[in-house]
């Protein structure tokens, strides 16, 4: 990409799709990514911003005022526009919102009320609604004259006098069944619509579920409101996994790849300054056993391996706990089944792992009992782990946070009662 | 759910769509687990099981016979049933194809023949194709004919008369069209259909940029093979980010929540015992300083915090990797700015965290070169965990080994260039 001339560069990148250029931007190191976005057709930017991660797309909209906003996004769907809107302060909301049409404003704003990460926020407002009592020959007429039926509509939407939801008319029926039918004889109403204050992550999960391509969003007296379709499903499902991966290693989700350094330091540190601190708290723990190790200074030597292995034990286990959760598995139901589950594996590793380093530290340092102290902390570190990793998301989300945010705690916990169990035991024995 | 009497669970039970029976399996532990899997009604079986995660699917399918498999799966469609073949040892795979008919056989042997993570692995071959000469009126009259068009079908797929992909006819084209209109006059001809051999994480992040709801599939001489819809692209972005979290902590992609305890400690075990001999690694270094550490306890003391903040900045680094080069972002053009951005990273947040952690420890033992000592080692260390877990995950992916695998390695070499710079440092200048 670097060869081309600049103008051979331009050509082809206003050829790609809005998510091409968007892929590509996000791709990129800063520097070449503002010559590129440079590049972009200022009729294009409104698709490509719509396309990007949360923090690049920020970055760019940043850089712009109000009008300039409303003119690149005019053409862009209610949720998509939404989601850019909730973005940026809410100065220059108001300001693009005053500058659209009246009956513009009063469909965004509508939307806007419903935050961000429920229904309401995923939801569009282009749909297609039928009465019932039409036959499919009038349907059929009236959607020629559409000429353009939205993206990702397998269903018409069948509605009452008073607007509320009654039914789905699959696109398919309509084609494959007799014109003199009416929609009231072949619409489907078993499929129950989507409350406007349902969680995304519930709405994906019934997505996955039904195998559906739309969805219709009721408010509370059962009026549509609009419809998700299964395109803005899929980012949810890639922001909800990301979510669980980028926070257990204290990271922003929907991060910039190649961000720049002083902004990746400055979002880093705040996870090393805590680390630091449980780091000291650990280390205070070990402070207590001066004397012990002056002592036997093979226990210095030894310590780490049991901190070691509960840390990994005690990830492993927060690791299956987190995505349980995520996936909705886990309930009050089976919660503690999962914990006593746990606390058997954490022993019966405890024990295989605490038999194996006894041996090696015993031959290694010439004194079983090194072995013995060694082997207990193991197997008390080991349940320590398998305890703190299973409970301490249940907590947090209890205490509505997230419980991916576990991790530093848990290898604290991890630390301290690896370094309390085995010194401790040490200095029972030695001192 | 536990209070219910048998009957009244069976009937909710049998009254719930397949995959919300799937789900529930899914969150019971084993016991209850079977229990559940008994009143599921024979004939719905099949559809469970296609809906389950792949631990617990072969968990199920283990206890059954090639003709039970057989008959509970006859009715899936083809993709699903290949994903289910291709988890059961080579025998049973062998009866069950055996005892179907020829053409189903010659089909699903056809589809067998890809890979499970390719576009061939993922495909389904009930396509509905239309030839280009025809008018829409005799299109319709043919899918009056179908009575019932396939699940997610969009386009009617063009194909010419040697079965080669030509083109797509969007089905709401056909809705909003004169009826005398010609297949050729309004077929989509500007999008590529998808190579059988194309990775699957490829397909996925085809139809995630296009917003696609469904797509052909070819062979190498653009013959059409069959159709990928957006339900399996769904499965594939869940398990792909999945897996990114899950092997970071060594554990299995798609586990079983609820694997019962003899299971999961064995599973996990490996795990361990790789960073038990890490573990030792690290230890073996701290021993080479058991002179420095008997004359300056105090070091014993802080070793762990340098190593620990080694492993958090390394993991950080590492986790950033390994999406960037899940969501592709990371390639060879941008490979070095990204390494730079790290040890840029490493840099500034160590010169940081140094200085906190010097001043910190000078003030605890009261002896300023300790500070100095330490604060050394934090930078080398931070330094070292940048450019381990940036160039590592790459150097795997070179070697077609699992990037997410590093996690372990990155740890190790967090753990060694801690103790070693900082007990070296120490060693140099007290001894």
């Amino acid at each position: 990409l670097g060869s081309g001339t600049f103008a051979d560069v331009r050509r082809m990148l206003n050829g790609l799709p809005a998510a091409d250029v968007a892929h590509l931007l996000e791709s990129s190191p800063p520097k070449f990514r503002h010559i590129l976005w440079q590049m972009v057709e200022q009729e294009d930017e409104g698709d490509v911003i719509n396309e990007l991660g949360d923090e690049l797309r920020l970055h760019f909209l940043s850089d712009m005022n109000a009008a300039e906003v409303a003119q690149i996004t005019e053409h862009l769907q209610d949720d998509d526009l939404v989601d850019i809107l909730q973005q940026l302060p809410d100065r220059v909301t108001r300001e693009v919102l005053d500058s659209m049409d009246h009956r513009d404003r009063a469909r965004l704003e509508q939307v806007m009320t419903y935050p961000d990460d429920t229904a309401g926020g995923l939801m569009s407002t282009d749909t297609i609604t039928i009465r019932p009592p039409l036959t499919f020959d009038v349907v059929l007429r009236y959607l020629r004259r559409h000429a353009e039926i939205p993206p990702m509509t397998d269903n018409l939407i069948v509605v009452n006098r008073n607007d509320q939801f009654i039914g789905l008319l699959p696109l398919n029926t309509l084609l494959v069944s007799d014109p003199s039918s009416t929609v009231r004889e072949r619409m489907i109403t078993d499929i129950p619509p989507i409350p406007a204050d349902m969680p995304d992550d519930e709405v994906a999960r019934l997505f996955e579920r039904n195998d559906w391509v739309s969805a219709p969003v009721v408010d509370q007296q059962g009026r549509l409101l609009g419809r998700i379709t299964i395109d803005d499903v899929v980012d949810v499902i890639r922001e909800d996994a990301d979510h669980s991966l980028t926070s257990m290693a204290g990271l922003a989700e929907d991060l910039d790849t190649f961000a720049p350094v002083f902004y990746t330091a400055s979002r880093r540190a705040l996870w090393l300054g805590i680390n630091l601190l449980t780091a000291f708290l650990a280390a205070s723990v070990i402070n207590l056993f001066q004397d012990t190790i002056e002592k036997v200074v093979a226990l210095a030597v030894l310590m780490p391996i049991v901190a070691s292995m509960g840390g990994i034990a005690g990830t492993q286990t927060l690791t299956v706990m987190v995505r349980g959760m995520a996936l909705g598995h886990v309930g009050k139901h089976n919660e503690s089944w999962l914990i006593n589950r746990e606390l058997a594996v954490g022993l019966l590793n405890g024990i295989l792992w605490a038999a194996v380093v006894a041996v090696a530290a015993s031959l290694w340092f010439d004194d079983w009992n090194i072995g013995l102290i060694i082997a207990a902390a193991m197997i008390i570190s080991l349940l320590a782990a398998a305890l703190t990793g299973a409970t301490l998301p249940l907590l947090l989300k209890r205490m509505k946070i997230d419980p991916a945010l576990a991790g530093g705690v848990v290898l604290t916990v991890t630390d301290v009662v690896g370094f309390l169990s085995f010194l401790g035991l040490a200095t029972w024995f030695y001192v």
